[in-house]
């Protein structure tokens, strides 16, 4: 750790820069993952609570294939994402080469929104979500790597 | 970023004070969904594993309502308050005006205990839970938002 | 807060360091739960989504016992471990005593490690996993506490 935390947790840090700037966005991505639920529940009128049936003719569903797409689509987000969000975080802390970390943050990022496109929005064949995945997974299991190794 | 690092990161900051507050009160609440869930198997006999079967005349089952809808409630705690977690810290880091960011901690904290109330243990009519959600939803996007807008 | 937070957030504090290499172990472990269930779903051939179907006679099903008990196991990392990963950087701010806190962060990693296995890959009789399950939870349960302590 070259630096010390007050030069890495400062808006003049290039690396913390991005980290909040991917983590804002992937963010903003995992809550629109809610909007999307609820939009696909009132489109099919699938709805998993007695209280929100609006017509009272309605029973609870649960097996929509489109609304249970999305719902999968978004655990994948917290399995995925949320653990970013922690290891990224330490990974700026280690006081990473800035270019590399950079580019490990934006892959994460681009990688995850691409995910959500393929599978919820516009079903794309494999290995298009097989492949935004792993690349997602490889950089964030790099970064708990390269942690682990500074923590020893 | 008018403030550096070490004085934003002390007790001393009071937008650090009241995240931390905040997301202790949540992280408990949280953890308080798994033993709510345990207590609802146990009294309705719903149990999703062999070998937690107490009594050998029992089966495996997974479609007690009471203990479904404390799960989707716990779910819905998953995707909503652990991303408020990493964001706000963010948040915390780029020195927002205090008396607007504790605010916004307060206002997702209470939201989030509301939620939890109305959908899983009184269940209330619509539109409680829908307005707690989206109080909370609302306060962390801007969090997000500002978040990303100090990052570009 | 004895220290400051450039002293408590660099290498050279003991207790960052235990937690920077128990969150590591944890983030890799939880990844490792992904890979899991795709190993599981292509033993069994078990696939949610037609677009993974290898086999065009195959359907896609959603209730084979061995994904969806990795499943579980994995759903229950994303609601006790992501929240530990929260609390326990907080933990760290607060300056706690470095014996007590290295040993919490262990215990928390080894239950969790111990959790997955004695769930989802040696599936072994109760009360092993509720012994596993309560460790983390009661240290994670302890550091909220105190992390709310400091906060007031």
């Amino acid at each position: 750790m070259a630096k010390i935390a007050f030069e890495l947790l400062t808006l003049e840090n290039e690396v913390l820069r991005a980290y909040l700037f991917w983590s804002a966005i992937l963010v903003l991505k995992m809550l629109f993952m809610s909007l999307l639920t609820g939009l696909m529940r009132f489109r099919t009128q699938t709805f998993a609570n007695p209280e929100d049936l609006l017509d009272k003719r309605l029973k609870v569903k649960f097996d929509n294939s489109d609304v249970e797409r999305v719902r999968r689509a978004h655990r994948n987000d917290l399995e995925n994402i949320l653990p970013f969000f922690a290891i990224g975080f330490l990974y700026v802390l280690i006081d990473p080469a800035p270019g590399l970390a950079i580019n490990l943050f934006r892959a994460v990022g681009i990688a995850r929104i691409i995910h959500t496109i393929v599978y919820a929005v516009v079903v794309m064949p494999q290995p298009s979500r097989a492949l935004a995945f792993f690349v997602a997974l490889g950089a964030t299991v790099y970064m708990a790597v390269q942690v682990l190794l500074a923590a020893l």
